[in-house]
């Protein structure tokens, strides 16, 4: 048998019929399934009203519009679509993406600082690849996507906590996050934030907040990372302008395709400072030598060929639509909860009464024909029994309230059984293996 | 200042404007930018003859079967094509696949054992990322696709040459490099071959060479990784069937889009043991969620709505046509040369005499307007010096001739020079920094 300098503390004397079992690197105990997807794959059945997922509603989308840009793709680019492209990404994408980030409040930036990638989990997983070493401090705004932290352990990052308030990150939070690493002897990578409607808790970070964290983490030499799939998915009022409009050094920003156009054409891009992006290139060579040239192109003339701020418009009145049909249906149905207003974005975060165990329940749940995503795959550490996410972009406004009202019967129906026999008391035993995404969880 | 512990031996000493610099992880100093990629800039010009880049001829595609299948799918699958997807790829395309692969001799696989990915360079990715600590072995049929190398530099693999004859991988030199690897306490992670039409000499694996290289790894305990992009390209007769037809348990097999219908639509895909296969789909969802589901069903429309077969035929034609031209071109203006005689794929491997630096001599040959992949890419440990190689994918007979034509003034010129002021001194001065791959050299 090879030398092997695997690991060898994961699953200790568990039974393995792999034989490669003892060959995978390090950074692939990182990789582990979750212990819910089996739900979920129950939960994707039409009967079960799905709270869980992070899917946008793409049929809100004329189809009308792809095929006029796929058309004009094929007469004027065919050729250099059916082709490799670049691993910067298409010049003429790059460019219109400045006009998306011009409406948060980017301006100056140069498409030579911009890189596509196959969707912002593919900008994320490029990042930490670039900077983290195994033990490396990545600090996270809590609780945050279950992608990222997921593509955190896979590099076998120490993933620290940086818990929020209702403007944001916790300024204290992170400045005390930061010293602790570094006291430790620890590397501390970047900072990772999701300021605008925030996965899971819809939360967004307030405009002084912006200024205060950027201030701390250019004092401190921390890089930003920005995280922006939603901030054109605003319902009452746009949310402040993007951290990266206030300083071009210490942030890199990250945006995608997927909420405003579609996801199955997985385009997204990165504005970087420069020496990053060189890195960034080279790096999306390395995992895929260049990003489809065909989507980049549809993606191209979809903006040049639509008037795509309307279809963002009606994106949305749609959205709006279903948070106001979630938060009435939260109120008439579970009036005892408290959860997140969100001013935008798909989610909403529901506060249980400590004694649920919000994963637990979720078989129960999915029996009743309903699901959700249990709070626990948010953090690391095993936090989040008690919270739990709900989505509202993908049923419609019936749907939704269907959703709430079969979800306050399981509630109900658990505090009653808890009220009659006790609480559970294994709720300490939650091992954080919720980490990787599965399909339908974004 | 942040702790950093980041490698400080790459470029010491050296200036460097990036803020970020010492932030990178170690793995990162293994993403270098080519030299020659500015060359290739310039070689991209339409009046260079370019017998440099790995590009298919789309052009021999009709568009008409591209228009028919999006129309196919936007009509029976639209929603789902916009829509993410699951990250082991739909099941329909999956199951097409292994119609392809049957061509090719591998029978009896199931479609619940097939992964799709963002073309093959992402399937390469992610294999090594599975398995690959920094130091770990990876035995690599040598000269081979510089890609390949690039990524598994960027997993600070320790890459260990093994070298090829006229039948493929030489049998005693993979043995001694096991055994000295293992000697030395090294886990031998993988070994990566491309047996048909090797990327970049043409060569083909015989078939009694698949067999005892397989018959090696298996006694050894050594995963094969079998990277197919051209077998079906073949020119006179079919290439041998695919290591993996002989068994599945120790072959984890590539296979891709790129060369018989495109590579705008980055689908690629694994065939891979069981165990493995389940850590791949997780490493797909940390990396880039789930491959585009748009281009999926594009292909997946494709070959359920066209004689895929019939179109794989034209590409042969097309390609076989372009061998002979240039095999012909070399035998009429370099005779004294030798070269390898591919039987199918897109490029031919030509010995320099000794005194030719190919990589010194670029520049020269793109100021006459003829460019090609010098040798060194293909070698992680500095040879290659008095090889090139020949793409004949791209251009017409008529240019291919051209370029060789243009080749021979550069080589007898150089050979000139040669003669007259004596040879280049400083080829020993590579530093093999050619490691990743520029957008065109596939």
């Amino acid at each position: 048998m090879p030398v092997s300098s695997q690991d060898s503390t994961h699953q200790p004397g568990g039974l393995n019929l792999d034989p490669w079992y003892d060959n995978y690197a390090r950074r692939t105990a990182g990789l582990t399934v979750s212990e819910v997807r089996a739900l979920f794959a129950v939960a994707s059945r039409p009967e079960v009203v799905s709270l869980a997922g992070g899917s946008p509603f793409v049929s809100a989308l004329p189809e009308e519009l792809i095929h006029r840009a796929f058309k004009r793709m094929m007469k004027e680019h065919g050729a250099e679509a059916l082709q490799y492209g670049g691993g910067q990404g298409i010049v003429q994408l790059r460019e219109r993406i400045l006009d998306l980030m011009a409406i948060e409040g980017i301006t100056g930036a140069s498409a030579d600082d911009v890189v596509t990638t196959t969707g912002s989990q593919h900008a994320i997983d490029l990042v930490t690849k670039l900077f983290i070493n195994p033990g490396d401090v990545i600090l996270l705004e809590t609780p945050s996507y279950v992608g990222a932290l997921g593509t955190f352990k896979s590099y076998e990052a120490d993933v620290r906590h940086v818990d929020m308030d209702e403007e944001g990150l916790n300024l204290e939070a992170l400045e005390a996050a930061i010293h602790k690493a570094r006291a430790e002897g620890k590397a501390v990578k970047f900072l990772y934030t999701i300021p605008n409607f925030n996965n899971p808790t819809g939360v967004t970070m307030s405009a002084a907040r912006r200024r205060e964290v950027l201030d701390l983490c250019i004092r401190e030499d921390v890089l930003i990372v920005e995280d922006n799939p939603y901030g054109l998915l605003y319902f009452d009022e746009p949310a402040p302008n993007a951290i990266r409009s206030l300083d071009e050094d210490h942030v890199l920003y990250l945006g995608s395709f997927s909420k405003i156009l579609s996801p199955g054409v997985r385009v997204g891009y990165v504005l970087a400072p420069h020496g990053i992006r060189e890195k960034l290139i080279l790096a999306v060579e390395s995992s895929i030598l260049s990003p489809s040239s065909l989507n980049q192109w549809l993606v191209t003339e979809y903006l040049e060929g639509s008037d795509w701020r309307a279809q963002i418009d009606t994106f949305r009145g749609t959205y709006r639509e279903r948070r106001d049909a979630m938060l009435l249906a939260l109120e008439e149905y579970l009036p005892q909860l408290s959860w997140t207003v969100p001013n935008g974005g798909f989610f909403t975060w529901v506060q249980l009464p400590q004694s649920l165990d919000s994963k637990q329940m979720l078989p129960r749940a999915t029996k009743e024909l309903v699901a959700y995503t249990p709070g626990t795959g948010f953090y690391a550490d095993g936090r989040g029994h008690d919270k739990m996410r709900l989505s509202f972009s993908l049923p419609t406004p019936e749907r939704i309230r269907l959703g709430v009202r079969r979800l306050a019967n399981v509630i109900n129906g658990e505090l009653e059984i808890i009220e009659t026999f006790g609480s559970f008391d294994n709720r300490s035993a939650d091992d954080g293996r919720f980490a990787s995404a599965p399909p339908d969880l974004n």
